[in-house]
């Protein structure tokens, strides 16, 4: 854990804060903190900055807290990812955290298992657990938008257009295309990421036709979850 | 699953395979084969191609194979990797075989819990298993090779001159160095990749008395596991 995240419900009054859950445990159990102990914490879509334990007991832990930098910015890339099965997905949601990226649109695609929408994990809260995982780790306290669309066609007709109004949209797909580039400057884009298995060829020509391009991210298969790192890690300035 | 591994024991003669433990499960069950079915396949180490379904009952599955493909070629980045703790460590293992790295080597550092070397997970048959997975996902048949160096000066003083004699070596590190090139083209290395937390400085002092090189992935603290999948997938090409 690289930040301790806090909501607005952890404050007592003032800059002071008391946290008694998980949270508490983690500071106790695995960091052994102690009075006068500063750690590094942030608000979940707030500033980050320090907290000093002010006193710690068996059961609660109270800080005091100093919230005056930004968050790290957000990474170039949205992602329009086809909705993976659950246990992937839980990685997806810490990758996308960990990347800082600020839309995910979870969508639907021909080899998308119908059932995955089903999943619980895709319920509000789960999702923000999810996220919250991959903020943790890499310090960050925003929390990506996340989407869900459970249709392809009016994602792809109705709602990509005005996504891709003001970013380029490219569509990853294996094949002979050039690969994605890499650290372009200024590059803000969407990036449409298929299932396993890939996007159907009837998919990615709808896509294209609302000016979508096709990238490749070289000769092998990727899984789904190695294909959206691969993607992220493109783009490192 | 994007191949069937085979290894020499499923060979009957000729050109005739049998299968009859989890390869004809899969075969049977998910992908629903019937005799004429044609699938991709490959021996482990060896060539891929084609494999032609002869005969299936309740117990066992027939194949014709032909395999005249040659596997595809290996990453340009072997990998040095503090050894992560088992979980991520075979996630790590997959990624690594995924990308085609010919060699994976294992290393101790400051930061590696001591007891991660006790896992039964760093046992042959179970890194080759786990290996597999990545494998049947890519498309590959070649198998990275796994060395483990139980400590980590006389790996960094003894053994890594040798490994960058005919390559860069190069050791990512959060910081401000500048970000991991993308895309060089003939450009073979040894990256080097640190624990949760880091390499110490000293270690990396030691790394660069060997006359490798610091580079950043961003400004971002990354996980393990999306540290390695961030530095295989910037070299595509």
């Amino acid at each position: 854990m690289n930040i301790l995240l806090l909501t607005e419900n952890d404050w007592l009054h003032g800059d002071e804060v008391r946290l008694t859950d998980h949270r508490f445990q983690h500071i106790q159990r695995v960091l052994g903190a102690e009075v006068g102990t500063s750690l590094k914490v942030g608000l979940v879509d707030g500033n980050m900055g320090t907290g000093t334990i002010t006193a710690i007991d068996t059961g609660e832990v109270l800080m005091q807290v100093a919230l005056s930098e930004s968050p790290p910015p957000r990474h170039p890339y949205d992602i329009a990812l086809a909705l993976p099965r659950p246990k992937m997905l839980r990685r997806v949601l810490r990758t996308v955290a960990e990347f800082g990226v600020g839309t995910l649109h979870l969508i639907h695609s021909w080899r998308v298992e119908k059932s995955y929408w089903q999943s619980p994990l895709l319920q509000t809260g789960n999702i923000q657990r999810a996220l919250q995982a991959g903020l943790e780790r890499s310090g960050d306290t925003r929390m990506p938008k996340v989407h869900q669309h459970r249709r392809f066609r009016p994602f792809i007709e109705d709602i990509l257009p005005a996504l891709i109004s003001d970013r380029a949209g490219v569509i990853v797909h294996p094949g002979s295309e050039p690969v994605l580039a890499a650290d372009q400057t200024d590059h803000k884009a969407l990036i449409l990421i298929g299932p396993e298995g890939g996007f159907i060829p009837f998919e990615v020509e709808l896509a294209c036709q609302q000016g979508v391009s096709v990238r490749s991210l070289g000769r092998r298969i990727l899984s789904v979850d190695t294909a959206l790192n691969t993607v992220l890690g493109r783009q490192l300035i």
